[in-house]
């Protein structure tokens, strides 16, 4: 099947009309909040404020940066992880993101932060739209490889709206608790994302199956991610909470619990090997599983050996995903999940949600103090007359709603991405950087050791180059005699 | 034209003379900051300070570390996209910086933080020396590949004390506002490192051009500083700002800038070329255009759609920069330019300041409210007989100073460097680290994959070790048969 | 000598007892900080605490990412310097600080953080665990490449509880100041780590030697791990000292040691090199000697130029220890010290401690003034009858009793390591990834440059795969024709 994947007109198009109607739409919506804006002093003088540190700034800029950088380089180098798309998964991931936080500024923007006609920008909302862009890169891992940046854009644009929605229903109507996301971020973008990959199923997809694995220093980059995910996790699910002891129990919850998923998944990664070896795919990801699982519950009292028995369960599941689950929901449901996002989004994101509506339920004045419901948590006050069985129910139901939304969302925006004309590659031609990037040829220099170097005291060139040449196949060669460390060699070095 | 890159004593001497007059002035000149002291708690009393939050570090500290992530970690990778110059990129900056960044400190230091006799040293000179160092890591972009650590060590030196009287009068003499440096910064350090490199123009560079491109992977590594420097870029611009909404104002403009143009590199980058393909050296660069841009007026009400206009223009601008500039630039102006630093921080730098001179002009106390205009920009006060239009003259004057001041310092700094003792590499050994680097021979190992393994119940040595063989030319192989999976194949892995 | 490295049951049963143990004892002893708790609201207005800001997260949280960050992808990048362990090197550090992080909380819980039957758990203590996990990563740096996980979890055990007690002991008891570990973190790990490796002496080492040597891009992932533990070793000095000036100036004296390490560590570099060149070994390492050496006085009056003069040194002698102390305690001590951690953190510990010493012996109120002298470091008032000296032999007590316990311990846990079942790979296998890890078989693609696609108008396979064979001995080839770019040539890649 032939496709054109020249993207000249397409991208550039798509990129120039998104970006113009953004500097449009901000125009006209957005503002500076007032701790942002030159009136600050003004705030000041009227509340009463005795110091700038009171500026929100202070309480959640390092938050935002780690987040930013878990959205960036975290999400972005955890998909170098195939040999040959390194370029497009930290390169797409760069443009969706990009794309993507401008778009969620104005969505998130228009429902929850919106004061007499205008939009109120403050570090909190570029918190919660790095948020939300974590929620579409988690499903840019279930379709990497398979899809045009230009349906990235597209996908981008849908699944930021509907998270918008999603996101509002949930926090402001039904009034869920989701401060780490485990069912806004984590199930919808999963589930939204292998219901599109499940849309776009493509049947020949074996045809480039030998470009779907990892090459050795592929996952050393990928671990780049993995490691900048783990460690910044504990600022993800604390980034938007309530000032003091709740940024401050979220944080602890989400170190403790991650820290509890490295151990059971090394377990269950060596198990599920007939000799015992670690899996890269598992420690890359499965270690992340319990950051994902107590998303909802971290800034409740979760009690400390409450995060690890979370972080334990979700390492094992997640890993028992990888090795059992995957296989089948790709031969069985025709779900091709690249990066097995259902694996480390998408259960423990519904455990994440179950242990968050379990916590809430239990969230009683004995365990806060009465005022302590309002100030860490927000309960309390207005909803003064609900049972605590009550938020346990609005977290279940912010659960179910959430995986409807993804699904028919990823149903509707799986059609609209397969029609023909998006630049997607053939079948023969996924996971592969060429089609989208400009590669030079490779060229290999081949280096004469000091030892020759020191006969010839002229200078020498130190290098020959030897551009990698357009031969189509690779021939071998006869052996012909023993290796020696004094035996010239043939070399070539190929692509990695 | 053989050339003697025998470093042995004149880069040692360099580093410890230097190093040894950094212990004499810092001796005779640095003392802790009231804030950094010991006697703080007599500052607390004496001010009447309420809380030890109200120290300036935790204000600006988790900024400066970002910033430092940026200097060390953004730059040094950024320039490993070089095949075979990537110690010396990472390297060379990790040296040039932990050296400029104590000459900084003094200079600046003597310029700005000078009281009774002594500099007065906080985070704050440090945000500021690394600021400075920035400006040098901006300038070994132009050069990178072609000069010595030894002439990186002495133009690090020359530059850090012109970017210091230029800095001096522009911030305190003039008094122009430069937050993000688009002038101070990137202007000053693209210009002066393209006036160097002009002035050490090799006609026969071509001769190493196999190496002046990427190959796969080293273009990845430099994905991690670009980014790193594009996630902690907002920290950069307000770094430095008055406390409070300046600060919170600068990093959001920043963020917003940088997010535009992403799009628009990506746009024009696959316009440009003829099969709509992107190329990672605009991916790499111009995605960081906006932060540039954005530098001068980020501390500004530049409002959030102004952000995205600089944003998406300098993106834009830049990548042409790339396509078309560049090449013009070495072929008819002989100056090469090796990480494309015109583009990046060149072209943006004078946009930003221009920005910037508009922004000021329109800084109003409609805009601010009196107080806001001091408290936020320090304008006002002495300054209250000045209109603002004069601000706006007084910035576009900075500018015109920072461009003079880069020019003439980097003729007399270029000159200085082609004196031929500084152990710069021949021009067909430039972009190469194995004149400056021990590098070991390449072992390479053959694994014997598990299925054989098996047969052999004794432990087998799971690695051939082949060491690189001492030819000089690398013999090609007649193609013979097909190749096939069963096949014995000829091995040999090069220097990667 | 046959080993069963197969871990199959070992390394998922000693995960799994681990993890269930924390889970158990966290649910027994672990409560959250009032800090942390909802009942923080309640501390507020008993303790009249006017501002969510005054919460120590707010101190101490920027500061505990930056340590976090060190230890998982600093410790981890560094160690990926071999050829062939990268997996294991990244891996493993995970596996053992995620462990070690939660024994690490209750060990030093029940020494330093118990009250009435309960360990109170705020960022404090992550930060304390960090700290003691930081000498576990140390003491792996000595025995990288020749134990298995199963071992290195054991010795991580042990460790940590040895290190809880000397910490105690030195922090509590005899009442030392040692903000950035000197000696509790860094002369304990290497020592204790040089004894663990003297007792696992391999006297067949030398067939695996081929491994233990780096290739180009591995010296680059390693790159990453030196920078951010270099840029964020300024935070792990200041991260657990008092609030304020001492925080404060404990980065500043960390950020100008290290600095000066720079430049001294390429000076002796090229100084020993016979052509001058610099050695990656050395960038790597001893440019972090300064953080280590300033570790025990950052937060004392050390004055910037002490700061330098410490780097200086240390720098220095870091640099002389790696080219002629390592070979010397291999080849005489019988000490295989896989990164030369005794070189990194063994002797600049011990000047780190001495330094310490001293700068405490000086620490009179004429420098503090008396106030200063409790608020910056907690001397005086119990302490008023202590003469200055004291002080000065209580740091020098406590190195001494770090090393006595460091040898004593690392005795006992290297001959529990030495029993024949725990996994360790043969001597010929170490340094070696396949042995623990699943590694796939490494698919290598040819690329057809884009002009010969061009005469292909239908759609080619732009790659074709090319499974590494399993033959067991690569026969080199006997060289024919001259390399000429137009002929094709003999490809194989390995892995690497």
């Amino acid at each position: 099947m032939a496709r054109n994947t020249n993207l000249r007109w397409r991208l550039p198009v798509i990129c120039l009309v998104l970006q113009v109607a953004m500097v449009i739409l901000f125009g006209v919506f957005m503002r500076y909040d007032i701790q942002a804006d030159a009136h600050w002093w003004l705030e000041k003088k009227l509340k009463n404020i005795s110091s700038d540190i009171e500026n929100d700034f202070y309480y959640r800029y390092p938050s935002l940066q780690d987040v930013h950088a878990m959205v960036f380089v975290g999400f972005g180098f955890l998909m170098t992880f195939l040999q040959r798309y390194g370029f497009s998964a930290v390169g797409f991931n760069f443009l969706l993101a990009a794309f993507g936080i401008q778009w969620a500024l104005l969505m998130q923007g228009w429902f929850r932060f919106f004061e007499e006609g205008h939009i109120i920008l403050s570090v909190e909302n570029i918190i919660e739209a790095d948020f939300c862009v974590a929620s579409t890169c988690v499903a840019f891992g279930a379709v990497l490889g398979k899809i045009s940046p230009v349906q990235l854009l597209i996908m981008t644009f849908f699944q930021v709206t509907l998270f918008a929605v999603n996101e509002y229903i949930l926090l402001n109507l039904i009034e869920a608790k989701d401060a780490g996301g485990s069912m806004t971020i984590h199930t919808f973008g999963a589930y939204f994302g292998l219901t599109v990959t499940w849309i776009l199923y493509r049947k020949n997809l074996e045809q480039s199956k030998q470009r779907q694995s990892s090459v050795y220093h592929s996952d050393l980059f990928a671990m780049i991610g993995t490691l900048f995910l783990w460690i910044f996790w504990p600022s993800f699910n604390s980034a938007s909470c309530f000032h003091g002891d709740t940024q401050h129990r979220a944080a602890l919850n989400t170190y403790l619990s991650l820290a509890a998923s490295v151990l059971t998944t090394v377990a269950v990664s060596s198990i599920v090997h007939k000799k015992g070896k670690l899996d890269m795919v598992h420690i890359q990801n499965a270690t992340l599983a319990g950051g994902v699982g107590v998303g909802t519950a971290a800034e409740m009292m979760l009690t400390p050996y409450g995060a690890l028995i979370v972080g334990f369960f979700c390492g094992i599941i997640s890993t028992l995903g990888f090795t059992y689950l995957s296989p089948f929901l790709e031969s069985h449901l025709r779900i091709q999940d690249t990066c097995g996002i259902h694996n480390l989004h998408g259960i423990p994101g519904i455990i994440g949600a179950i242990v968050g509506a379990v916590t809430a339920a239990y969230s009683s004045p004995d365990v806060y103090g009465e005022p302590g419901l309002v100030h860490s948590l927000g309960f309390g006050g207005y909803k003064a007359d609900w049972t605590k069985r009550m938020q346990g129910s609005s977290q279940i139901f912010g659960l179910l709603l959430t995986l409807a939304m993804a699904l028919v969302g990823g149903i509707i925006v799986g059609l609209i991405l397969k029609l023909p004309f998006w630049g997607e590659a053939a079948d023969e031609n996924c996971f592969e950087d060429t089609i989208y990037w400009e590669i030079p040829e490779e060229v290999n220099t081949v280096y004469i050791p000091e030892d020759l170097t020191h006969k010839h005291p002229a200078p020498v060139v130190p290098s020959i180059p030897m551009v990698l040449p357009s031969a189509s196949l690779i021939p071998p060669v006869p052996p012909t005699t023993p290796v020696s460390l004094a035996t010239p060699i043939t070399s070539a070095s190929l692509i990695h």
